[in-house]
């Protein structure tokens, strides 16, 4: 039996959108690069596939994934009404005409068993108390012979250069705090242990990894502003004073480090996460 | 004055097969991904385009990329004779004929200036004490409007399920065992910023990470089995009980977590590696 949504933590880094704005930088083609053959395929055997996006956020890489399947049909959810107003601005702004929003919770899908050809989440997993329950209502709502696509940042994975020491100190709060959410800092390395668990076997599992880089100004931009916001003025910067894992110097200090290394021409930042397709026996 | 090859740090892992033979794995389209669509419109363009793989290994990528551009050359380098010879055998064997191999030293390449298309190193400058020289070196040998392309391990970044400790442990004897050779347990991240210092313009340069995933037991087979056999034989072994990094106990904790890991239905190892482009001016 699934747990309820209602016994579980919620979001982390909240929906206020200067805190999550650099969700805006992701496509389908930056975010799920592993999911694009499997559509692409899916596409040619059947125009009207329908996909579900749980937890599609600001909703740029649901319509940038609409745009692959024309005559297909898109139903993205997520807990906050606010971020789906936002997605269907987004897309409704590109004349994207193929996506309907719905509130609902990953543990609870408001749909009929073996409903989407195609169940896709991304950075979802991550932040959840309970993944495998997770991945296992998601393989419910696929058909059998469709396929449930994963895309989880492992957080401990950071490539940072320089390594400015106030960017190692965030990195580690950022890894801390979401464990202290009730989220899981190593949900890239777990999506296979997770999809076993949920019940899919072996075979039927591929896995993978895949990046995001930031390595130019444009790029960096972006990710350096709702990291600063996020210190400003985001739960994670309440949650680091209240747990003691950061004092108001250190999070100035860490504030600065981000500016510093937005305008610096060697500055990078590559982020590892999982990828897993799994096949619906 | 770029430094002479007799100045500096040999290659760590040294050239044993049994402890190199995780190499074989490795084809154009694992390791090299970020170099095909480059080679591709190279040769659309010339199709008797030079290339030079410098420090080729036992040679699988190569013969991999030579596919791609069946009437080019490829010369491939090394500093072992022997690698060398098994690369010739390797291509050989798959009837592969527009390969010569040379024994050279990235620092000091045997090659007039702007005599390559394309110049490429994988896993080389990760080993190095003078990686900036070795890309200027590169540049040099490289036509203008031609590429150097790198790839190289970001050696801290190692994504490993289930966190058996003894792995763990073993991931840090490698890091560090990097650094005590003489070489670098961070080039990924360094790549853009060495090719700045090695005279590249930042807009010349396109920056990325890819990565390797061991995630069935066929992958994990061969990767395992290399690092058992370095542990028991290599260099890697007596280096770490000269410099107390590790002892002959933790050792064998170490070749028994690799066997466990192996054949463990949900073990991954991720790992993390610079991409680098440079277009030479």
């Amino acid at each position: 039996m699934a747990s309820t949504s209602s016994q579980h933590n919620t979001y982390g880094p909240g929906h206020a959108i200067p805190q999550v704005q650099h969700h805006e930088w992701r496509t389908a083609e930056n975010s799920a690069a592993h999911l694009i053959p499997h559509l692409k395929s899916t596409v040619t055997q059947n125009p009207h596939l329908k996909m579900l996006d749980v937890g599609a956020g600001s909703g740029t890489i649901t319509a940038s994934l609409a745009q692959y399947m024309p005559s297909g049909q898109i139903v993205a959810t997520d807990i906050s009404d606010d971020i789906l107003d936002r997605a269907k601005f987004h897309a409704d702004q590109r004349g994207i005409k193929n996506i309907t929003y719905q509130r609902a919770s990953v543990y609870e899908l408001p749909f009929s068993d073996a409903s989407f050809d195609i169940t896709h989440a991304h950075q979802v997993l991550t932040h959840l108390d309970a993944p495998v329950d997770a991945i296992r209502e998601m393989l419910r709502v696929t058909k059998p012979g469709g396929i449930v696509s994963l895309r989880e940042a492992d957080m401990r994975m950071w490539c940072i250069w320089p390594e400015i020491p106030a960017l190692k100190k965030f990195h580690e709060l950022m890894a801390q705090s979401q464990v202290a959410n009730g989220g899981n800092n190593m949900a890239g390395r777990e999506l296979l242990s997770w999809a076993l668990k949920a019940g899919a076997r072996r075979d039927d599992v591929e896995i993978g990894f895949g990046t995001w880089c930031y390595g130019t100004e444009r790029d960096r931009g972006p990710w350096s502003a709702s990291m600063m916001e996020r210190l400003r003025n985001g739960p994670m910067r309440s949650k680091a004073l209240e747990l003691g894992m950061a004092t108001e110097k250190g999070i100035e200090e860490m504030i600065e480090a981000w500016r510093t290394w937005t305008v610096t021409e060697d500055a990078v930042l590559g982020i590892m996460n999982g990828e897993a397709i799994i096949h619906k026996a």
